[in-house]
């Protein structure tokens, strides 16, 4: 997986029938000090992120394997919000409270 | 997935037979802000995409997931064509009436 | 899928059994100009590929969705031969009818 | 495989329900010498690492492929902490008793 | 695949049961020319490589393709030692008869 941040969202009416009702939210991959770092992708949301969030994604086929986006032809996924991350015992994020 | 814009066709008559009947397009992915970026890739399409719009692709298993893929040796699928996207509340991308 | 150019081949007697009777494929990606660019991949042909052509492969399990590679442990295969593609309506390569 | 250098954690509580009870280790990527290179994944642990170790991780489906990850929406596991590596008959690295 | 040349191997005690009696090789891909290039991988040995040896491997699911690693965790293994290769009929590669 990667930690990316939540930075907006992507509308589509014209699609497989089988991607309908999933949002898709545009991601960027951020480095271990939470810094924007790399190509923004476009994932599936599985967990209710939500804008400014920092997230994980994964890809591939593991991308399928959440109830959300089973069978259907997504290669990202939210699966998850990041509340802290931790490099050598030091916080390096930490959700605020109201984001 | 990635944003890409559909900039071409790819022709193809000796091909493995359950390739049949599909078309192949040349998509150049963009950035956050719509300016193309990176390495062009082939997708098949499954949801009617033409020259000059912006689509969703997606890679891997996940692009034999679509009605028109199945069981297809196919490894990048449009599954969506973009409306638009917003990053951080700001429209960056709004597809024109006449595309 | 990508694009590339076949420019050699590559030969193996030991090896996993099931890979008995492929042929194995030297292939450098091109761009959307037809110039070569990128490293070079190895694939499994599923068509009848020749030294010289632009060929599209696949990767990952797409690549074993082939009758050539199924079950095979291969991860990329040639899966079109490709006359022609265009960018912008303009013929960026034409197969030449002697290649 | 790539091998990596378990440099910290990662903590999320509102997650897809297949994720309860997976560890999440930052992991960044080292060359053959051992020395950090490239940017950090968040890997599952499948086998009890710890802050310092080395260790292989497996990406793709091949990460749903461990008892901790079966069916589970992760794309990279760690699977293996490494003991010792050589090079062309050289020890890169060697774990120490108190790592 | 990629082409690469075995140049070492990882030992690993503490690891997920199921890889027990799997070798995984230090691989180093190399260009059209067989000059090392890229990063190296980790893959399990599926053939019987040695160290100097030119090999290809697969990665993904294709990489759990053979006898050696049906079913387990590994995303990248040897499946083929190469005998030769030929880049636009001159031969670039040949195994030496000792090696």
């Amino acid at each position: 997986m990667l930690i990316a941040k939540v930075i907006g969202t992507v509308v589509s009416t014209q699609k497989e029938p089988a991607l309908e009702g999933l949002r898709f939210m545009l991601c960027r991959p951020v480095n271990a000090k939470g810094e924007e770092s790399g190509a923004v992708v476009v994932a599936a949301d599985a967990v209710g992120a939500g804008l400014g969030e920092m997230i994980l994604y994964a890809t591939g086929s593991s991308a399928r394997q959440t109830i959300a986006t089973e069978n259907r032809p997504v290669d990202a996924v939210i699966m998850a919000i990041v509340d802290q991350w931790e490099v050598e015992g030091e916080t390096k994020y930490l959700k605020s409270e109201d984001s």
